[in-house]
C-alpha cells in the first residue's frame, strides 16, 4: 500500500509517523512545497526575536526514517477516481504518483488585506520559513527602525514582543475594540498594558484602509486618517485554508472554505483524508465543526487521519480551542468559549473574573494571577476558561487542568471536588481554580437570589 | 442552632467558614487546643528555613468574623446523647458548652518511635507551631551545628532542605530503600541525588534503634551500629489520627484509628460529623476508606462537614493522594497508586517512565522532567502518575492535568485526546503528557505483541 501525503507540516508528519508506527512496512510519501519538513511555525516569533539563535533548531525532527519527503515538489492536481497525484519537480518536470490513500494536510495561508501584498519589499507576513528568513533579515540589517504590526491576535502580540526585543520601534494596530479577541475584553486590556508598558504604541479599533510608498518606507494608513510610517510592516490578520488543490479535486469544502472532514478525518471522496490548517475542526463543547487552525490540533489530527487511512477507526475527540501566549512577561490562556461566544451559540453564561496568588505568598515570588469561569447559569455546566498571569505562574498548565475538565463536561461545582496538588512554593489549599469556581458558585447563587441575571 | 466544632486548623476552618457562608445566623464555636487559629502548618519548613521571614505570614487567615474561637482551651470529653462539650479554659476552669451538631477536627499527632521523644531537649517534631518556634530556636541559637532527620517522606525532605539553607549539616536517615515512598524507587533515588548534591549526608534502609545522651548533643543509632551524631534530631516519621476525643464519646474509628466517616463526613453517631486529619478518607479510584492525612483534603472534607451539619447534603469527591514537594530545586510530583500500590490492591499495572523537555528546546530554559504513567494492562485505565523535574517547569499543574484525568477514571488512549495548551516557552506540541501517554501505549502494544507481562 502506498499513501501519499500533501503537506510536511505538522498534521503530515503526524500523519506519516503514525503510519509507520503502525505498519512500518506501508510506503508513505509526503510532498512538500518547500523544502522544511515538519518545521515549528510556531518558533517563529522566538527565531525572530533571537531567543532561538539558528533557524535549524526550529525543526521538530530531522529523521524521517524511511518516510520518503519530497523537498520543493508541490501538488499540482489530483485525480481522485484514478489516484493519482501530479507533482512539479523542482526541475519544473511534473510526475505522476499513484497512490491507494491520500492525505491532505495543506494547512493555511496568510489571509491579507488587498492592499498588502507579501510581494511587496518592506511589507511582511510570518507563516512559512522562507517569511521568518525575509523579516529576520530586514530586521538585521540596520539598527533604528520602525514597525508596524497589523493585527492583535497572538502572532501580532508575539511579534510585538520579539521585535521589540530586536531595539525595533514598533507599533501594533487592531481593528478590535482590545488586543487578543479570543480571550475577553478585561483580559485584552491587561495584555494592551503589558505591550504599552515595553514601549509598543497599540491603537485599538484601528481601521487599516491602505498602504502608502515614501522612499524607501510605507505608511500604514487608518480609516481615521491616522498615519504611521515603518520600515517593516507585518501583516498578522489570520489565515485562511489552503484548499485549492481539494476543491479542484471535488473534495468539499465547508466553513471559510475548509476541508470538510468527519470526526475520522475522512472526506466526502473515497480514500481521501485531511488533517490540519486546511480542514474544519470538531469543536468538542459545541458538536459541530469551525475553522480553528492550531498546531496542537494539527498534530492529533493529523495522527488520526494516518491511522484511519490504513484502516484505523479513531475519531477525533475535538478542540476545545485551548490556547496559550507569551507576551513579554505575561502568559494569557483560554480554553472553550469566552463570554461573547457561549451567548453567540445561545447559553446563558456567568463569567466571573477571580484574582488569586499562584501561590501561598509567605513563599517568595509569589504573584498575582487572573482566572475569568464561564460556565451555563441554569446547568452550572463549565463553558469556558481563561487565566492570565506572570509567564513563571504555571499559566498554561494550570489553564490545562480546565480544559480537562471542560473535556470531561464538569459543572462548575464539581470543579471543587478536584484532588489537585499543594505545596506552598506552587499553590494553595485550595488552588486558584477552586477558589475561581467558589467565586463563580457564589456570584451565581447571589444573583439567583435576587432573581436577577445581569452580566458581570 | 450552635455548632461546635473541635479543632481550628484546616478542616475546622473550612466548617466554619462553610457554615456563615451558607447561613450566617447559625451560631459557630471553633475551639482550639493552641492560639494559631487555621495556620499553615505546610508552611513550617519554609519559616524554619527563613524563607518565610515571620511566622505571622503562616496565617491561612486572621480574620474569622463572627465564628467564636476559643483560644487555648481544648476539649476534655463529649456526651454524645446529651449534646455537652467540656473545655478546659486557659486559667485551667472546665466549662460546658451545649451544641446542637459537633463537628471533630482533631487532627493528628506525630508517630513517633519508643525511644524518641520531643520532650527531650534536642529532640524535635514538627507538626505545630510550638514545635516550629522550638526548631527556629534551636536553629539560630549557634552556628555549626549538626542535624539528624529521622525520616525520608515529604516533611523529612523538606526540612533537609530548610536545614541546610540554615547552614546546618544534615544527615537523613530514612528506613525505607529508597526515599520519598510515595513515588516510585526510580524517582526515590532522584531526589535521593538532589540531597546529595545539596551537601545532605543520606542513609537509606536505616533502621533507628536507639538515642543515646552525650553531654549536650543526641547520638542516634542505627540496627547496623551505625551512629549519628546531632546538636538537632528532627523525628519526620509520620502522624497518626488524633481520636481518643472521639472514641471516648462513642465515635467509631476505623483504618489506622482514624474516625470512620461516610463520604457525607458523617460519624456513627448522630449530629456528630469529622473532617481533616483524625478521619478515614475515600479514596476516589479504590472506593474505600485509607488513612491519607493531606491539608487539601482538609480543606475539602470541612467544607463538606460544615455544610452538611447544617442540613446539607454534599458528598466527599475522593482523594487521589494528588500531591506535590518541592526539594531544593526539584519538584516531585504523584496523584493515585504508584506502581507496587497498584499491585497490592489487585491491579495488573504497567508502568513506564517517558523523558521529556519541558517545552520547545530552542526556546531558552528549556529542562527535562520525567513522567511515569501507572496504568491497568488489561483495561488500559490510568491508576496513577508521577511527575519529576526543575522547579520551575510546571511539574505541579501538569500533575494535576493527571489527578484530574484520574478523577474521571480516563484511559491512558483517551489522554491522547485532551486539548491541551502550548506555546514553545510553556510546552510542545504534544504536551509531555501526552508523550509519555504514547510511551505507555506503545510499551503496553509491544509486550501484547510478544505475549508477555513483564515489569518495566
Amino acid at each position: 500500500m502506498h499513501v501519499f501525503i500533501v503537506g510536511g507540516s505538522d498534521a503530515g508528519i503526524a500523519a506519516a509517523l503514525r503510519i509507520k508506527e503502525l505498519e512500518p512496512a506501508i510506503e508513505v510519501t509526503v510532498a512538500l512545497a518547500d523544502r522544511f519538513p515538519n518545521y515549528s511555525i510556531c518558533g517563529l516569533p522566538f527565531y525572530i526575536s533571537g531567543e532561538t539563535s539558528d533557524w535549524h533548531q526550529l525543526a521538530h525532527r530531522t529523521e524521517f526514517g524511511d518516510i520518503r519527503i519530497l523537498h520543493d515538489e508541490p501538488v499540482t492536481a489530483v485525480d481522485v477516481d484514478r489516484r493519482v497525484a501530479t507533482t512539479r519537480r523542482p526541475d519544473g518536470a511534473e510526475t505522476l504518483v499513484p497512490y491507494d490513500k491520500l492525505i491532505l494536510a495543506t494547512g493555511a495561508v496568510p489571509r491579507l488585506p488587498d492592499f498588502l501584498t507579501v510581494n511587496a519589499p518592506n511589507v511582511f507576513a510570518l507563516h512559512s520559513m522562507e517569511d521568518a528568513f525575509r523579516v529576520h533579515a530586514a530586521v538585521s540589517s540596520q539598527d533604528g527602525l520602525r514597525a508596524v504590526i497589523v493585527g492583535g491576535g497572538y502572532i501580532g502580540l508575539e511579534m510585538a514582543d520579539a521585535l521589540t526585543r530586536r531595539g525595533l520601534a514598533v507599533t501594533l494596530l487592531a481593528k478590535t475594540t482590545t488586543l487578543m479577541p479570543t480571550v475577553d475584553p478585561e483580559f485584552g486590556v491587561v495584555v494592551e498594558r503589558e505591550l504599552a508598558q515595553h514601549g509598543v504604541a497599540v491603537r485599538t479599533q484601528a481601521t487599516v484602509i491602505g498602504l502608502e510608498k515614501i522612499s524607501g518606507l510605507s505608511r500604514v494608513v487608518e480609516e481615521s486618517g491616522e498615519r504611521h510610517d515603518g520600515d517593516l510592516i507585518v501583516a498578522a490578520t489570520g489565515v485562511r485554508p489552503q484548499a485549492t488543490l481539494a476543491a479542484a479535486a471535488g473534495v468539499e469544502l465547508g466553513i471559510d472554505g475548509a476541508i470538510r472532514v468527519t470526526r475520522r478525518m475522512a472526506t466526502n471522496r473515497a480514500s481521501v483524508f485531511a488533517a490540519g490548517d486546511c480542514v474544519e475542526t470538531w469543536h468538542r463543547l459545541l458538536e459541530r465543526g469551525l475553522y480553528m487552525p492550531l498546531g496542537t490540533t494539527a498534530h492529533k489530527q493529523g495522527r488520526i487521519a494516518g491511522e484511519n487511512a490504513i484502516g484505523g477507526n479513531r475519531e477525533f475527540g475535538g478542540s476545545l480551542g485551548t490556547q496559550v501566549v507569551k507576551v513579554f512577561d505575561l502568559a494569557i490562556g483560554r480554553t472553550g468559549l469566552r463570554e461573547s461566544e457561549a451567548v453567540q451559540y445561545g447559553f446563558n453564561p456567568l463569567t466571573t473574573d477571580t484574582e488569586a496568588p499562584d501561590h501561598k505568598p509567605y513563599y517568595p515570588g509569589a504573584r498575582p494571577l487572573r482566572i475569568r469561569i464561564t460556565a451555563d447559569r441554569r446547568t452550572g455546566e463549565l463553558l469556558g476558561a481563561q487565566i492570565l498571569g506572570d509567564w513563571q505562574a504555571e499559566i498554561s498548565k494550570r489553564l490545562d487542568v480546565l480544559a480537562t475538565g471542560l473535556f470531561h463536561r464538569m459543572t462548575v461545582d464539581a470543579l471543587l471536588d478536584l484532588d489537585l496538588s499543594y505545596t506552598p512554593p506552587f499553590s494553595t489549599p485550595w488552588d486558584p481554580i477552586h477558589l475561581a469556581a467558589q467565586d463563580w458558585l457564589r456570584t451565581s447563587r447571589r444573583q439567583l437570589r435576587r432573581g436577577s441575571t445581569p452580566t458581570t
